[in-house]
């Protein structure tokens, strides 16, 4: 049986430590008893509490409509153990594959939303739409993060970041400068 | 004298190559005579072409107010290497200090737009307003990139990507998996 990593509560106004690097992620949806996953680039934290987070999702994707239908997501941030799997279901669609079942990935439910959490992955956010006023003009969302699962290890995963063509970049190495800045600013 | 990396231009379309990824960038502006950069770690692709991306630019900044009169900004990409200025830079305020002076930047005419570029940044994105309809909201700024400058070399830069606590994550190592794409997802 496949091991899972361990996860626990992480407090919801912290998601940036997971999403302001920009790593792609995957986007779980569920609608009408299907569920689906798709791979994001786009994305951006947009404040700290309420816990905020844009996502362009282009119409094209099936996740679309179901994310539209339902209100709700799940952030997923894969590392780079899963990086065959992030490019396998970014080129293929939910209206023919049911993705979780393809990749082998666990479905695990979810506490606030009924888009399942991906159990592989290091951590899982749990998303409300809060905003939709930009998605008409450009398949902008913009959700709360309800609630947050986080690893216990490791601290300081590498993380995949999509350029185009292809191409990743590899995150992981750490720098800290904290000792630069203003304690107001941290 | 210090030596400048030397840029060419790059198709705006494709200024995803650099932004996608998810790094800490510079935001120059210009306004009534005065010039100001900002560090700034939300932000967005939104579209191919037009190419739009999306910045959360806090009203707490003293750059918020020139880039919103303005209408414009560059977005500059640092690498590794400019690390210092980049703390430097987030941790002080524009109101107070003239930033190119303080941090030894230098500033450069851009083509299209008003706000200098920052030479020694591995590349600058020209900005226009292109939708401020988020802005009261949640200080988020829809711009077009109208005209992109990338340093030749190198092909694959260090660059920051902010995690919060004074910590970055450092990118650079390259993974591709081009093979795996469909054509016409690349």
């Amino acid at each position: 049986m496949k091991k899972l990593p361990a996860k626990s509560d992480f407090p919801v106004r912290q998601v940036r430590r997971y999403l302001e690097p920009g790593p792609i992620v995957l986007v779980s949806s569920s609608w009408q008893g299907k569920t689906n996953i798709m791979t994001l680039g786009w994305h951006t934290i947009l404040e700290f509490s309420p816990s905020l987070v844009g996502l362009m999702i282009s119409g094209g994707n099936h996740s679309h409509q179901m994310i539209r239908d339902s209100g709700e997501c799940v952030i997923n941030l894969p590392t780079t153990a899963l990086t065959d799997q992030v490019v396998g279901i970014g080129n293929c669609s939910g209206a023919e594959v049911d993705k979780f079942a393809k990749f082998a990935l666990t479905a695990q439910d979810a506490e606030k939303v009924k888009a399942p959490l991906i159990g592989e992955c290091h951590a899982n956010f749990e998303c409300r739409l809060h905003d939709d006023a930009l998605v008409e003009r450009y398949n902008f969302f913009i959700f709360e993060v309800v609630k947050a699962h986080v690893a216990v290890r490791p601290k300081h995963p590498e993380t995949l970041h999509y350029t185009g063509d292809g191409v990743f970049m590899v995150s992981g190495k750490i720098v800290s400068r904290r000792s630069l800045f203003r304690p107001w600013m941290l």
